[in-house]
């Protein structure tokens, strides 16, 4: 296996035309460390669910738009440049509370998997 | 501690004032699971050296403008979009190619760290 894949999405705009409005980028670059979502969704959009995880952490970064995320109840208003942390144990669930497309990524991860990381893990060559 | 933590980087545009033009969530956030930084560079910026990580694999996601993931001597072109892994003994550096800002989010993990995800590791509620 080569030391890297890559794979083009496409524009934002493209994405949001998918079924859910979202990719996982696990399956298509063969990820082993975390799955990782690119989501964009329409005005309207609320998961239809609330989960939570057996053992990782969720990483939410919003990248646009206007939305609430509800965990263990307390409602989270987040919009460009919210990022939120969320334990597995959590119950959450996500929404588009604005009048327009809301964008975001949502990052999971094992808990307590990391073990050291940039100057701690990275080598300069 | 709470099962969530949450932080406003502000829009884009105030991230692009910081040093080097990056975020860094780890510390941000309390995360146990990875790092992730939010990047946003001006015209011109090389990420100043090559560098390879001990046990940790990497996640590009670029948001906006046009760069250059130079990956083992290949010199991948990257735009909204494009996604990128890139496994622990790669070397790699990072350019912003394009006549504009260059917006791209990184994540790292621990390589093999992830047992289950999703529909294994999610609990509907």
């Amino acid at each position: 296996m080569s030391n890297y894949q890559s794979a083009e999405l496409g524009k934002m705009a493209e994405i949001a035309k998918l079924e859910m409005g979202k990719v996982f980028l696990k399956e298509t670059l063969g990820l082993t460390s975390c799955e990782i979502s690119v989501n964009v969704v329409p005005k309207g959009f609320k998961m239809p669910f609330n989960h939570k995880h057996k053992q990782n952490e969720e990483v939410f970064i919003i990248l646009k738009g206007e939305g609430v995320l509800t965990i263990d109840g307390d409602r989270i208003a987040v919009s460009e440049g919210s990022v939120v942390r969320i334990a597995p144990e959590a119950v959450r669930t996500i929404e588009n509370s604005g009048e327009g497309e809301f964008q975001f990524i949502c990052v999971q991860a094992k808990e307590n998997s990391l073990e050291q990381y940039t100057h701690s893990d990275g080598v300069i060559c």
